[in-house]
């Protein structure tokens, strides 16, 4: 792990932080509430880059801002900056700006202001369709009482596999956990320790898996027999939740659903449409080999009027919608308030993108 | 509390199990296990009354059975039972039979075994309608990849009030705080001490709320005014799970929407319809006083074809359906084996009827 580490600053005296967040404006109250918590804070709050002068750069040491609104500002017009908060949970789009490439300036990502919202659309598409939600209300459409024959099968007992265990996928467990399920998770690297199963990215407080204690079992590995032997573990659900890498594209494909047909796995996908071969996903969906499955992604995305994935039997599709949750910024605003917090207490910055990892 | 009660018989000397529930036979292995575990007991499977001979009931100690398929057995014809485990979670169906009014026979409900199915489908409604789902599957049906426009309220520091604090309601608040949500109770009578709030019926390991810990907040009254002082603590979700009696029949009507009105509650009814006052709540649907509604119970019910409330505005509407799961006989079979352990140690039976409150 290479982090950037700056000494404890108590008032934050010399700091400056830069907000360009054209769709959250922090109230008076809150920016009057920092700069009695750090008097020697510094607080520009700005619409757009357009609003940010040549001085204010100068002595800027934080920067709060997405990349796609107006880019990074040159590296040359920033010296003082230390610490840098994306408004995005992926680093992919800043890791070839000079900003990034030639300064060791702190990046931190919004890695977990997405989980509650994710997990949220996770559970309501797959209880949605355990309870035949859409075939109610069709028939509600028809103003009709009619019970269809088969009890449902609840989740307890049920067990979820969660293929990348970070914040989306440990809000998951969470709740799938206060319904009765079992929880089997699936990373990478092995994670043996208590430490290794830790959380380092932000959760909103009470939520997700801090200390990695939800699940039963934890699978890991990057070899097809590793990720078998998971697949074939007796999963109900199975929730893809990892980053899309040249490792994971077309992760999921034919073989997978041969393995996945034993338990006729329901399958969610709220990470990246390349994850899953989009043929093999419709075969499976149409002969059965898999009960059903959620697409909050797509391959091709956006999917194409009338493309045959639209109409494959039990699928649920929406257009990669489930981020988007009015809190959004606020709790953006939460890791900006602790890395304040952090820097204050000269303790490492949360989120901090790994210039090693590139992650 | 009038409850029955039988001295400690540790193998279960002298007892005989009729059970008859023709939706649920043991396995024998299940059968051969108690059997072991209480040298004492005899056990008898039927699939329906005609199965059981005289002789069979003479010396029946325990019968699990439906109400509604046979009926109970003459009194006289018992006359060593001690222990009938209904299959249902109401006992007014048998609150009039002389098996229940002349003896002093112990009845136990199947209260419990509905929490993890009811719960799914209040979060799986209340879910849907927020993430927008019935908008989306409609645009699916069309090949469609359109986002609305507006990002989603998710859970998280949402508030559910719930309406009757049984074991729907604890397992829903369960669900509802691993999604962040902050959870308000009400009830009839106060629950100050710990012992009061406690969960005394059956609930699933691990699930639910058996000490009462999870509310922030627990109203309690039967007046208007503690009502209302309920209705109008800033709930963003109303539950409505109380039972249907005289004081509660259209407890909820205009004037309580109009207190719902300051926070446009979503109001979810799984209890029975007549809580509700259908008219007031299709008018407080169609002029917006409330967000939505959603109802597994109506008010007439089974709902005419073509009635209003099937076309309200913002209303889900499933017919009676959310306690159907294919798990709810092994809960009773648990909660059976339960009170033969109950029964063997000489404990209070669980779920039994209260002869005084009438369940």
């Amino acid at each position: 792990m290479v982090l950037v580490r700056y000494p404890p600053n108590k008032n934050l005296k010399g700091h400056k932080l830069v907000s360009i967040l054209p769709s959250f404006t922090p109230s008076d109250e809150e920016v009057a509430g920092l700069k009695q918590q750090y008097p020697g804070l510094e607080i520009l709050i700005a619409n757009s880059r357009a609003e940010v002068t040549k001085e204010d750069w100068q002595d800027a040491t934080i920067l709060a801002t997405g990349f796609n609104q107006d880019g990074l500002p040159h590296k040359d017009d920033v010296p003082n900056l230390q610490y840098v908060q994306l408004s995005s949970a992926g680093a992919n789009l800043i890791t070839s700006d000079p900003l990034y490439t030639d300064t060791d300036v702190a990046f931190c990502t919004a890695n977990g202001v997405h989980g509650p919202q994710i997990a949220e659309w996770i559970i309501a598409t797959f209880l949605a369709f355990q309870h035949e939600i859409p075939a109610y209300l069709e028939q509600q459409k028809q103003g009709q009482w009619i019970r269809r024959t088969q009890p449902v099968y609840d989740a307890v007992k049920q067990r979820v596999g969660i293929l990348g265990y970070g914040s989306i996928g440990r809000q998951t467990a969470r709740v799938a956990k206060a319904m009765g399920m079992d929880v089997y998770a699936y990373t990478l690297h092995e994670r043996k320790t208590p430490e290794s199963k830790r959380d380092t990215s932000y959760a909103p407080p009470g939520l997700g898996d801090p200390d990695g204690s939800l699940p039963s079992k934890w699978f890991y590995g990057d070899s097809t027999r590793e990720l078998h032997a998971f697949l074939g573990s007796g999963l109900d659900l199975l929730i893809v939740a990892m980053p899309l890498t040249p490792k994971t594209t077309g992760l999921i494909g034919k073989a997978e659903f041969e393995v996945l047909k034993a338990n006729k796995t329901f399958v969610t996908n709220i990470a990246r449409g390349p994850i899953i071969k989009t043929d093999d996903l419709i075969e499976a969906l149409d002969h059965g080999l898999i009960r059903g499955a959620a697409l909050d992604v797509t391959d091709p995305e956006p999917l194409p009027d009338g493309h045959p994935l639209w109409f494959a039997k039990n699928v649920i599709i929406t257009p990669h919608i489930s981020a988007a949750s009015t809190s959004y910024f606020d709790r953006l605003w939460e890791i900006v308030k602790l890395n304040l917090r952090n820097l204050s207490r000269g303790k490492d910055l949360l989120n901090q993108v790994n210039r090693t990892e590139g992650y």
